[in-house]
């Protein structure tokens, strides 16, 4: 069956796949390794704005009691500086979450991750509202305003979850979220804030917090929730499987809000999915794998439709929640690896980096764009329903519309078991835990998509191209117009071993 | 049939083949894109000195005559020196060719190239002598004689032909050898002085050279000649095609000097092949192609039996003796482009550079090599006769020594007509005179190595090795002991799709 | 005498002193040493465009006549393509001069140069205006009407001398300007052309110029002209020396288009003076002084009053119109000599570009200027006359408003004699004519301007500054509104040593 | 009074001062601005090794116990291995320092810094021991044996303090010492070990050390300790002041080990001072002055008489044991502060990496040294002793053997409280606690010395040389031979502006 692809667009492929990524937690921006990895995604696929946990933790040392003459606090922004320095010069704005809590303003010693975050409301609301301001006027002063009213403002992360806030309690998140959201105005009317920054399984909290916010008139410039796919935990030691739900689920919980929320004075604000990935764990190794790049496909060329943004959980395995990764390819989140290797899925991000704004066509397995300039550009994939290993082979069929021109070049990248596929090399060298400075070189080299590249005559202004798709792969193809240049006294015939 | 390779050596692959590679003339190095090219050479290939013409020609700027009381000569190095620290910052040495003669000492007006280097006799054989001393003198002050004294210095370019050498005079020669190697050794007795830089189909002036330095005890401490295996040139604008004498030609030309000096004084002297290739034409296609890699193979893994260096001419397309190149790809020597595209004879190149030292077996289409640490890397390739073009397929079965290991991964680099072509995907985009951006982002991606990645349990320390060779395709096979560390609790049936 | 500059401005500091610098010819930007010259002129001043000759001279390789079946001719880019590439990548644009003749298009024999730019008419004015009609089409192919549109085109250069023109030939020379703009307009109407690049001395071709093309209605969207203004060339072995007129000759040339064309139709096009500099001999050791960057302060400083733009002649002494430099200084045009190091004038530019928009005072040595954010930028010189020696000493008294604060830094960067003074650390070595790395060093850093700070309270909103300047000094000062964060607890006294 | 230097060396600047540097924990290079600040320190000092806390603390991730039918424990080296990695590529190598106990590992909660580095013995010898053996095993496959043989492996820090291990109990000390001695031995035995890392005021701990390791026959292949010159701590908010002893303090305490050791089996061993700094606070501002330059300076000039190696502690202010700094000059045992500004002890350091390895001349304001070469170099400083304020000036007069030149250069870097002083701006800044990106440039520029340049012409061999000394200035004088190249037609008087 062939894929009769109009020459006119039928829709639009917003940039809402690159508005945010998810980085582990600030503090590690001021890692090495973490801004090579940032340079990298910013140049090959250029995200508009990242997002981590942790602002306010020990570990940026923002708050800073001291005794003298009685109790003071100063708000300390070396490292915040730093990291939202770094951010700018990487061409990316801070996504901001408010939390963790400072442990000297804490009210109990509850603490997420192996880094310790304090997950226990303020012992001094108004403590923490100064805490808020402070550090937010500090920003505008740095940055200016009209870069910082820019910068959404997420309070805390994941409420409905014991291990995010303790004991859930969703009464003194709003409180939380009322005093935060009070204290961010109060900087400036234009800053914008939101939350509630749901994990999925909590729609029973949009009601409460819509009402909440709407009764006593809370400002609120947006909402947030998260979304994963992924089953029940089974752990083995540093490392965790679990069954995924059909990437249908993704997309139905990026739509979760706008569901929830409609009749509600909230209905209109923009949606921001803060968090998503197939699996919530950073030792699952699925990420690692071209099935889950293939899987996400469908849900970035879609995922659009149904929020302003959706965050991709994270660009960098560097992370740390669960400890210092026992292995090279541990399972973690990241796009691209430790010492820098990217993924399928990074593969994925960088193709859609370099289609066209106008959307051709949309299938089960592919995304036909076109650029301003009139150039093609097609993403094709395998789909996979999670579960069960995809086929060994399948072909796309396409009948594209490429203008008037004569002759069109294909240039094709692939990614798949076993092209562009860190993963699969790593399997071949023995999974070694610390790859040896040679190994490195071999799986950077690995890990680049297979290319191809072709001409073709066009005929009335189309071209028909097939796309074979192997186990798992997921495919750009460009096309561009050729203008052919041959001087006529040319004859390849006569180079020595062309006759 | 399989070739059963021993586990003890046959041989050592010797460094001559990247002994000196050959750049046009002095001045380019003061390019950008020149020296971008030397970097890239330096680091993925590593050639030990460069060759050019025209060190004393005017557009380097040595030789400056002025009035003040009557004529002086003023030694100017503020180019040479531009140069040749730039050689040497790219860990490369200068192999120094002693020409053409600066406007200023010429006796005669004929010059060669579009560059126009003069070709005749000094007007003044002292004032050359001056110039020789003087500008070797320099060099050693700026550069320490430990450093120079490791720089041949070679009389002269192919004085055997009319256009390098005004009548092809070769009394006229004899003289200028004579002069200058003297003028070489009142510097320093220790610097290393040669040639006569013989142009191909010359064999009868080694008798006369060794006849006249032996009789007059002129210092000679290497000897030096050219080889190319093309035929004659049929022109068409900006271009020339040319037939090529099988790929034995090159070799039977690099012994040469061996044999018609056997029984001279000479005999014993290093042999310099300061110039090969396939065509002698800097606009013959044949250097673009594939074809001109699979030919070279042979010649490469060969070559340092019969000489102790053999210096392709040249490392970069930047390069103007037919003036300014009319195309993006035209038949220069580059192993790159302009624009630092590689071509696949610079992928032979770098296959070679990853070589073990250890020769284990040499065959008609395959290099077989062992590293100190015991990895072995093949060069494999299919062959070609300098005529008709290759077979579709071919297969070379290998029967490896890999040692006491029970599993090996292989790591392939594949170039043909397909993959890591240049050319072939300039002809796809239509052959663009003088590629866009895009264009030559395209070019670059497709001028990459295909990459295979595999692993094969081992048997009795040995393991076979199947390596489909596709047309004209060169292919580095490197194979690595695998030490698997995968824990015993992965399985990998339990991460979703891989079921 | 104090100054005391008024918290209001009086004007405004245009960008024509940024708008264009020269290079000596297109070719030179493909060397790696003009390259990072650029780069480094970029970062630290910014021009917005760059003017040289040769643009379709042979070694740019354009007109390309060719034989098959009759004579043709190809316009090859290869060239152009990679200096306009160059350029752009370094943020600036081309300023392009058409000229000079390619020899297959030449009529005569005639050049100029080391180089040899052929001076002639063209022996076919249909394949001339072929020419540039072809090459301008190509532009605007690759690179985007928008963008080119934005490139003046200049016809010529100095076609009043004979030097660069065969016989001064002024009737030629309008036919020349009518083939060429009106060729230029062929490609686009929107492309800005001009002429008629005329040299000092030659106010007597405005006249029939404006008559000429009035007349006959031939396109002109600028005038330009160039300024030197030092005297006869008495000659010695490479290298000139000249008297000097006071800087404001060059003031009143940079005038004069406007006054000689007042009246005319061209009354009120923009002025370009797309070549200024003291000496017009590229071996005049003015150059290199501190003394010509003291000449050259109040020329910058008013010169926008006057034209639309003044272009330094060059910013790099690479640069071959008269033969390869002899010696590290040499008396180049060049704002940094070869190597890299940065001239005295080069910081004056540097210091320009550091400067507010606002201007709040200017005078016979000083320059006041306001940022949009309140900073103050000083810049400060020792009045120079074109003959004697500047002052031993000189203060300039400045009573400067500095706004609300209580208090202000002060950040000074000083060149004169012996701070930041490149020639007189390379006379201090002896001179060396190519120094050797570690002079290279040494001399690198010697070529940095001596920096002081300080801070002091202010009062009533205003603060008293002298300002002590040495021979030929050149200098900036930067006010900066300190806010004091000093907690009250530190207390230097305690740190020892500092009781 | 005039030093008169001898033509004849008195001694060698052996390479003691450049043997090691500290930084504060392993972790930190997998920071950004910790690795820019090593990439800088290497390239302008260039040591041999650093050293730092915590290898094996929990941050670093090795020990890793987990469940699978029973207890394991796993050796991880995703960080170690990036950590070295890194180092080796910055050309330094690591001195490692074994500590501090994994919390796995533990026997007791106690822990140190602001980064909780556990300092209680092992809970079980047995698995400490393996964990040695594990990671050294590891470190040898990795780097192989040649490498790591040139790595000393110290056994704990500072075992004397109740600080650095639970009751300073030196009797479970020595057992770890045994252990672990015997467990690197276990490796290779070729590997070099040593302790006991004492603090100042401990030298009662020698004689029990060296009685144990003799009598049980322990491996020591060298000894080690610390020294600091600071008195007790006065605090204040985020600050330390201290007094000073003077420099000869800390030549006493390099000279103790020897004099403590004198007459046992250690007698002969290397002494590794592994720390020093004037105070042992990383919040003291004296770290910050050019004050503690001019201290340390005899203290470089004199250590190597003393010590194989002293180790001044740390090399940047990106150190974490007080916390995240609260601002950006905080009194950091840094030479470069937070962002990268070089301080005056940094320049100290520079300054020796340029001396000569003879020493001519040594006396309490100066080194006189002189390179292989022939080339001169003075170190030059105001003598402070610890406690009041310098001297407003000085000279240091000179009367120097430079050999058979007509002239010499001098070309002088200059520290002092106003000259490459970057905390005398940043106070002239009002002291910014995180200074903005204008502030850090003004911050980089002022911290670069003073540069001044002249020549001078020598007599029978000889040059006087006066040296005026600002407060607290430390001085590098350079003086090279120069070779006048002048040419004879060069008249300075002809140059507009020198007549």
């Amino acid at each position: 069956m062939t894929v009769v692809v109009p020459a006119e667009p039928v829709g639009v492929l917003t940039g809402a796949w690159r508005e945010c990524v998810g980085t582990g937690r600030m503090n590690l921006s001021l890692r090495h390794d973490h801004r090579e990895a940032l340079a990298r995604v910013q140049r090959e696929i250029g995200f508009r704005s990242v997002r981590g946990h942790g602002m306010l933790s020990d570990d940026m040392g923002v708050h800073r009691p001291y005794e003298r003459d009685g109790r003071h606090v100063r708000h300390v922004t070396t490292y915040l500086d730093q990291v939202v320095d770094g951010y700018l010069e990487h061409g990316i704005r801070p996504f901001l979450e408010l939390g963790f809590m400072p442990s000297g303003l804490a009210s109990g010693d509850q603490t997420v991750f192996w880094w310790r975050g304090n997950v226990t409301p303020p012992s001094s609301y108004t403590e923490w509202a100064d805490l808020v301001r402070g550090t937010l006027r500090h920003l505008v002063d740095r940055y200016g305003l009209e870069e910082v009213r820019r910068w959404p403002v997420e309070v805390w992360n994941e409420p409905n979850l014991v291990h995010f806030w303790e004991h859930a309690d969703q009464a003194e998140y709003l409180r939380l979220y009322e005093v935060t959201a009070h204290a961010v105005k109060d900087v400036d009317a234009s800053l914008q804030v939101g939350g509630p920054a749901l994990s999925p399984g909590a729609d029973e909290w949009w009601e409460p917090f819509a009402a909440f916010v709407t009764e006593r008139d809370v400002p609120v410039d947006f909402v947030s929730r998260h979304a994963y796919s992924s089953g029940p935990a089974q752990h083995v030691p540093f490392g965790t499987y679990q069954d995924l739900r059909p990437p249908q689920e993704l997309l139905d919980q990026f739509g979760a809000p706008r569901r929830h929320l409609a009749g509600t004075a909230l209905a209109d604000l923009p949606v921001h999915i803060t968090e998503f990935n197939t699996s919530y764990r950073p030792d699952n190794p699925v990420h690692d794998t071209a099935y889950n790049a293939a899987y996400l496909a469908p849900v970035l060329a879609g995922g659009g439709d149904l929020a302003d943004s959706f965050s991709y959980w994270t660009f960098s395995d560097v992370f740390e929640e669960e400890g210092v990764p026992a292995a090279f390819l541990h399972g973690g989140f990241g796009l691209l690896t430790h010492r820098g290797v990217p993924k399928p899925t990074y593969h994925l991000y960088a193709f859609l980096a370099r289609l066209g704004e106008q959307v051709l066509a949309r299938g089960e397995d592919h995304l036909v764009t076109r650029h301003a300039d009139g150039r093609l550009a097609v993403l094709a994939w395998q789909p996979v329903d999670g579960a069960a290993r995809g086929d060994e082979r399948r072909t796309l069929r396409l009948d594209l519309p490429v203008g008037d021109v004569a002759r069109i070049s294909t240039h094709r990248r692939r990614v798949s078991e076993d092209d562009g596929n860190v993963w699969t090399a790593w399997c071949h060298l023995g999974r070694p835990a610390s790859p040896s400075a040679r190994q490195l070189d071999l799986l950077h080299e690995a890990s680049v998509p297979a290319v191809e590249h072709g001409s073709h005559a066009t005929a009335d202004g189309r071209v028909r191209l097939d796309v074979p798709l192997s186990r798992h792969e997921v495919t750009l193809v460009e096309v561009d117009p050729v203008r052919d240049e041959t001087p006529d006294w040319l004859d390849d015939t006569r180079i020595p071993g062309y006759r």
